[in-house]
C-alpha cells in the first residue's frame, strides 16, 4: 500500500503533497484506485480524518476523481499538460500551520446548539408538512419578519415594523440588494480599513465606492460630508478592524448629512450581539428611521453554513423594493426561516448567544493575560465589545515584524493596515486580535 | 360578531374588503381585538382558510397586528395620514377572479413528493448532524455537484466536469453572479419577446440589455452577430414565450459568434425536463463547453420555496468565479444541498419528473381538446416540449379582445405581444397557453 512518512505537523497536508507528487511524476497513473479512507490510515498510522481531508483537497484540485459506493481514482492528469492548479487561497492557507489562528471569523462550529436545532427542525417539518414548499414573499415569510422584529426590540430596545423586515441569504447578498436599490448613478462611501468583503461586494454589483478614513471615532464625519456619496456603509458600534466606537455626537452629524444630502446610511451591526459588558448600544436605526437601513446577520451567531440575514428598510425603500422585486420569491428556503423563527420566539437564539457571550468573554480574559504577559512595550485599544479587540506595538520596527514574531510563535495574526483598502498613513503598528474562531482549550 | 354579506364569487377577498373598510371607517378602531378564525368563520358560514387568507392580506398590508397566542388586533391606521397601501400586483392579483389561469408559472404544490423529501430531510438531519452547519465552499456542496453531474449525464446526455457546477439560489441569483463575472462594460443580449424577469434581473445588476428579435427559430442571429454584446441570454430548447426551438444551423452559427467575439451563451435551459415526446435536445454546452454558461433550477421540477438552481461554467470562468467568490460562503444552506443530493442520487427525483410528465401530458391533452372544440379560426402551434404551447388565433380584432373573450369565461391568458420588453411588429394575436399551475381536475 501507499506507504509515506507523515512526521509533518500539519498530517493531511503532508500526505496530500505526497500524493499529488505521485500523480504529477507517474507513480500513480489516471484509473489507479486509491486505498479507501480506514485502511490507509491504520496503514500510516494516522486518523481517518486526516486521510479524509488530504483526498478532499486532491478531489477539489481535480487529481483524484470519486465514485460512489466505488472509492477514489486517480484522474486524469498529465504533468505536461499542467496539472489543475490549486487555488491560490487554499495554498495560502495549508502552506503554513499555525497553532492559533487570530485572524479567522468563523465561530467554532462547536458552540452550535445543534441538537434544539435539529429538535426545531424535525418540529416545523410535522408542524408545517407541504406549507413549507409555498412560495415565500419576496421579503422572506411573515412568522421570522415579526421574530426578528420582537427580538430586536427585547435585545435592541429597538422598535421595528415588521413588514419593513427583509431577509436575506447573508450580509453580502443583502449589500447587493441595496445597490439594486439604491442604483449606481452615485458613489457609495465605506470604511477604511475595513472588513475587504464589504467594498469587494460593492464593486462587484457596480457600484463605486469611496474610502472614507476611520479614526478613533469611527469615519471622518468631514469626509463623509464632501463624498457626495448615495450612501455610506458603517459599523458604528463597532468598527472592523479598528474597533472604534462612534460618539453620539458623531451619529447625529451623520444623520444630519443624510437627511440634507438624501444619502443614506447602512448601519452593519455585524456583531452588536457580543458586546460583552455592559448594555449594547442604541442603533443610529433607532434615530432615524427613514435615513438608516440596519442590516444584520446570523452568521456569526449561529453557524456559517446557514446564510440568514436581514435588514431594515425605511418606509420609502421599502416600498420601492416591493415595486422592484414583488415578483420575485425570497432566495431563503422556507424551511430555514421557519425553524429560525422558532429558535426566537421560543427563546433558544438569546440562550444561545448569552451562552456564546459567556464563552467568548472567558477566551478574551485569557488572550488579554497572554497579551499583558508579553515582554514588549503595548497598549491594549479596549473597548468592551466584538469579538476583536487591537493593540498597539510601537517597540516593534514594522508590521511585518510583528507578524512575523507571531508566526514564529505559531500565531497567524493581521494589522489594521492590512485591512487598508486604500493606503493610508496613521494605522502602524496595530495588531489585530480577532478571537471569533479560538477554542479556549487552545490557551489553557 | 362582526357581520358581512359574502356572496361573492371571492369571499376571502370579499372579506378582506369587508374589514378593511370597517377599519378605515372607524368602525374597528385601533387595538380592537378580532374574532378568531374559527368562530368568525362559524359565524359568517364560510372556511377558516376563507377568514385565515383575509386576515393575512389584513396584516401583510398592515390594517392588522397579531400578536402571539393571544390573537389579532386592528392596527393604528388613521384614514387622514393615509391607510398602507397595498402593493399594487396584490391589487390585481385579487380584483379579478379566475376559475383557470393560463400565465402563472408555478406548479401546484401538491404534485410534490413531499413525503419523499421529508423522508430524505430526516436522513440528512440525522446522517450529517453537527457537519450541516460547517460552510459550505463557495460555488456549492461537492456531494451535490457531483450528483448534479450526474444527472445531467444521464437525463441529458450532457457531460460535465462536476467541479465547474455552481450552486445558487435560483436562477435569477445566478444571471446576477453571471453579471459580476464579465461584468458591464459590454450590454448583453436578451431575447425579444421574453419572460420579464431576466431582462429585468440584468438590468437590476446594473447591465445594459440590447434586445433581439425572436423568430420561429428564436433569436435573429443576424442581430446578435451586430449587438457587440459579451453575452447572450436564450432558451434554445424552447423559447419563452414563443415556444420556438432552435435549429441547429443557428446553434452552430451562434457559437461561432461567440468564439468570434470572445462573447458568451447563457443558455437558459429552464423546462427541458418537461419535453414531453421524444428525447431532450442536446444542449448548446455540450456543443461548445469553453463559450457557453448553461444553467437551469429546480424551481420548476421541485417546488418554488426550494429556492436552487445552478450553473456549469466554462473552465476559464470557473477560475474567474473562484478568485472573485473564493472567500465566500455559498447563499444555499448545506441542509437543502445535501437532502436534493439524495433525491437526485437514489432517482427519486427522475421518477418525480416522470410522474410529472404523465401529469403535464394529460393537462395538455385535455386543454388542446378544449382548444380544438373553440369555434374559432385557429392554429395550433406546437413543439412538443415544456409547459406552454402558442395558439394564433387570426379572426381577432386584437390581443385585447382575446383576452377579454378568454376573461369573460373565467380564463386568465396572456398574448405572445404581452411578453415585449421592447415593441415590436409580428406577435399579434397569439396567446400563450402555459399550464404549468393548471391542476388537471379543473379541466374535466
Amino acid at each position: 500500500m501507499l506507504t509515506y512518512d507523515l512526521s509533518d505537523k500539519n498530517k493531511y497536508y503532508a500526505l496530500y503533497r505526497a500524493i499529488r507528487g505521485d500523480i504529477l511524476s507517474g507513480n500513480l497513473k489516471h484509473g489507479d484506485k486509491l486505498p479507501s479512507k480506514r485502511s490507509l490510515a491504520e496503514h500510516l498510522g494516522v486518523s481517518v480524518i486526516t486521510v479524509q481531508t488530504a483526498y478532499e483537497q486532491l478531489l477539489a484540485e481535480g487529481y483524484i476523481q470519486s465514485e460512489q459506493r466505488r472509492g477514489y481514482f486517480v484522474a486524469e492528469v498529465s504533468p505536461q499538460n499542467g496539472a489543475p492548479t490549486p487555488h491560490p487561497l487554499c495554498v495560502e492557507e495549508m502552506e503554513e500551520s499555525y497553532s492559533l489562528d487570530l485572524c479567522s471569523g468563523r465561530a467554532p462550529v462547536k458552540l452550535f446548539p445543534f441538537s434544539t436545532w435539529a429538535k426545531l427542525m424535525r418540529q416545523t417539518l410535522s408542524e408545517e408538512g407541504g406549507h413549507l414548499l409555498e412560495r415565500v414573499p419576496c421579503d422572506g415569510d411573515r412568522t421570522l419578519k415579526e421574530a426578528i422584529a420582537a427580538y430586536l426590540y427585547r435585545f435592541r430596545g429597538f422598535k421595528v415594523d415588521a413588514r419593513h423586515v427583509v431577509i436575506g441569504a447573508g450580509a453580502e447578498y443583502l449589500y447587493g440588494v441595496i445597490v439594486q436599490l439604491l442604483g449606481r448613478d452615485k458613489p457609495y462611501a465605506v470604511e477604511n480599513p475595513a472588513y475587504a468583503r464589504v467594498p469587494q461586494t460593492y464593486a462587484l454589483n457596480g457600484a463605486k465606492c469611496n474610502y472614507i478614513a476611520v479614526d478613533d471615532c469611527g469615519v471622518k464625519v468631514d469626509e463623509v460630508e464632501k463624498s457626495g456619496a448615495c450612501a455610506l456603509h458603517i459599523s458604528p458600534s463597532h468598527q472592523y478592524p479598528t474597533g472604534a466606537v462612534m460618539p453620539a455626537a458623531n451619529r447625529s452629524r451623520l444623520i444630519g448629512w443624510a437627511e440634507k444630502s438624501g444619502a443614506y446610511i447602512i448601519e452593519d451591526d455585524y456583531d452588536s450581539e457580543f458586546r460583552l459588558f455592559g448594555k449594547p448600544l442604541q442603533t443610529m436605526a433607532a434615530m432615524n428611521g427613514e435615513r438608516v437601513i440596519y442590516i444584520n446577520t446570523f452568521s456569526k451567531t449561529l453557524a456559517p453554513s446557514l446564510r440568514m440575514g436581514y435588514m431594515v428598510l425605511p418606509p420609502e425603500l421599502y416600498a420601492r423594493y416591493r415595486n422592484l422585486f414583488g415578483n420575485s420569491a425570497n432566495v431563503v428556503p422556507l424551511f430555514e426561516q421557519k425553524t429560525l423563527a422558532k429558535m426566537l420566539d421560543g427563546g433558544f437564539f438569546e440562550r444561545h448567544v448569552n451562552r456564546l457571550r459567556n464563552y467568548y468573554r472567558g477566551v478574551r480574559s485569557l488572550l488579554l493575560q497572554k497579551i499583558e504577559n508579553l515582554p514588549v512595550e503595548k497598549e491594549i485599544i479596549e473597548t468592551g465589545g466584538g469579538l476583536h479587540l487591537t493593540v498597539r506595538l510601537p517597540s516593534f520596527a514594522s508590521d511585518e515584524e510583528i507578524k512575523k514574531a507571531a508566526k514564529d510563535r505559531g500565531i497567524k495574526i493581521k494589522c489594521v493596515s492590512d485591512y487598508l483598502i486604500k493606503p493610508a498613513e496613521g494605522y502602524e503598528k496595530i495588531a489585530v486580535v480577532n478571537y471569533s474562531s479560538v477554542e479556549a482549550e487552545r490557551l489553557k
